[in-house]
């Protein structure tokens, strides 16, 4: 179970609903000058916390020490969305909660001390964000935040002083994008304090038409202020891109219906896809789904192909590292089996 | 059954062998100028004399009088290569006798009173000859052909003077296609007096890799040598594709093995497929059957696709015209229904 393939509220458009909070503790020099030691020191804080409050273990988390990771499961993790490359960067004084059903984790000794992060699948905000300020009084509760009266949380990069809150959602824009109203949008939210950025974050491409679309000002504006302000902008961009999707099913119907089919054929026979593709044709797929095009094929489906057609799954799967071309045929091949079984459920 | 379905030797390379022999009745004008009156009385010559001989009616032929065909019907017998475009031309005069196994036509008042034709599947030039020969004597015995002692057999066209005899053989040639080959090929034939055409003879462009080659020269030779010049100088395209498609397996087995795959992809899930595309799709298909890839797919079966996804053929299915567009939409929906019927067997 995850956000990945969990029902969420509109999960065609938008993928999920995800909220950060960057901590630090007080009297431990910031990750980026931290000694080993004393980075061992904070994670057995958090997890004595941790352990503490979930001691009968029914939504307990998981200790994952990065340097304890092989390259493999660690490019998994991130391809996962549940931490960042970071993370993976600083493996030595770095580790990685993940709480059971993997919509909570807690970075530690990443660019801050402690990144909480809650994910949910779909449009769910301010729910990711009630999920995840539970846990942060959790923790809160047992370790001294670096906290400024005036300013609010301390961290590394001045950028997410305040409220140490990034929140954001991931959304699918194809017929945006399609139709080439994606930058007028995007240079719009930029004009109200957000971002967007591709599937993995900063500098990462939106492939397969996925944008993670984010706050910028973390200093001034109240946690639930931030939150809602992302809500009623990516809610205006989800109604233009069903908006836009509608258009498209109007106009070019038969075309629309012809070019999603043909994904899903090519999808279920290549022998070699590579991620650009790929991605593609998911988007196509995912579009295909969210117009009720393919019967017996869900949301969720698409979000499982995205994540096990990712290099690190495919490279996990197989127990071993694979070159380019090997994972190209990995990916079509682990694409086919998964395709055959959903239909054949 | 017929050429399309019945299996024949290397029929992934050789789709058919066909011989066709030009004649005509003494005494009475050919048919560019012949009246109603005597056209009609050719027909009923010809159908007296094939009556006499297949009384039993065990292979009897069908007669069509032409202008009692709908321009449907009409249509599905040029696509499956029972009859010629120009036949339909002059529909008030002509006709057309089909045997039940439809390996055997006989065209009447086409350029000459008679052209019979006889196809096999696959390479079979000279069993075809065989067969063609045996009605030819029957006919010939019931009536009084049009014979120069000196010329030969007298046609309308000088083209066809002398034996009457056109060979071809219908290949498919995608790998010599796809390495450039096919162009010295086809400059090297025509020095030999063989020309090349595409699926639907003179004119028609080489639509999926599809070629017909045939002998030009009708006067001096033996029938047995034309046939022979053609036998020996396709069997040698036929070695020199079939290097081609192991040369392309064996330098690039895995995009090979990607895009054959994908075109049954495509085949099966497409919602509009053009006829050149159709063709091209077709082509790679054949191509993966022949190469063993596809188990459970026949040559047979791609013949039958290559006859169903013809615009007549869905016409005919439909039960009225189709726009363009319509038998795009057609085409795509009769091809994933046989498709999946196949893969069902």
């Amino acid at each position: 179970m995850s956000w990945i393939d969990e029902k969420g509220p509109n999960n065609d458009i938008v993928l999920s609903s995800r909220i950060r909070l960057a901590r630090n503790i007080s009297d431990y020099p910031f990750p980026p000058v931290i000694g080993e030691d004393q980075a061992q020191e904070i994670i057995s804080m958090v997890k004595a916390g941790l352990d503490l409050e979930f001691m009968d273990g029914e939504d307990n988390f998981d200790l994952l020490r990065i340097k304890d990771l092989s390259p493999i499961d660690r490019q998994v993790l991130v391809e996962r969305h549940l931490a960042s490359r970071d993370l993976m960067k600083q493996a030595k004084i770095s580790a990685l909660f993940v709480n059971e059903d993997q919509l909570v984790t807690i970075m530690v000794n990443e660019e801050d001390h402690i990144r909480l992060q809650g994910i949910l699948p779909g449009f769910q905000l301010f729910e990711a964000w009630e999920m995840l300020d539970q846990i942060d009084d959790i923790v809160e509760g047992r370790l001294d935040y670096c906290f400024d009266s005036r300013l609010g949380y301390l961290t590394t990069c001045p950028t997410n002083v305040g409220t140490g809150l990034r929140a954001s959602v991931m959304m699918h824009l194809p017929a945006l994008t399609a139709t080439k109203q994606i930058t007028p949008v995007l240079q719009t939210i930029s004009k109200i304090g957000l971002t967007a950025r591709g599937l993995y974050g900063e500098g990462s491409e939106a492939l397969g038409n996925i944008y993670q679309i984010s706050n910028q000002i973390t200093l001034g504006p109240s946690e639930e202020d931030i939150i809602n302000n992302l809500l009623v902008a990516s809610q205006r961009i989800f109604e233009r891109e069903r908006q836009a999707q509608e258009a498209l099913l109007k106009v070019k119907g038969s075309q629309l219906e012809d070019v999603l089919w043909r994904a899903l054929g090519t999808l279920s026979h290549a022998r070699l896809l590579d991620l650009k593709e790929f991605m593609s044709l998911l988007s196509q797929l995912r579009l295909g789904v969210g117009l009720g095009m393919f019967s017996g094929i869900r949301v969720e489906d698409v979000n499982d192909l995205m994540i096990l057609g990712q290099a690190g799954a495919l490279k996990k799967r197989a127990q071993s590292n694979l070159d380019r071309d090997q994972i190209s045929s990995a990916r079509a091949k682990a694409v086919r089996a998964k395709i055959r079984a959903i239909m054949d459920k």
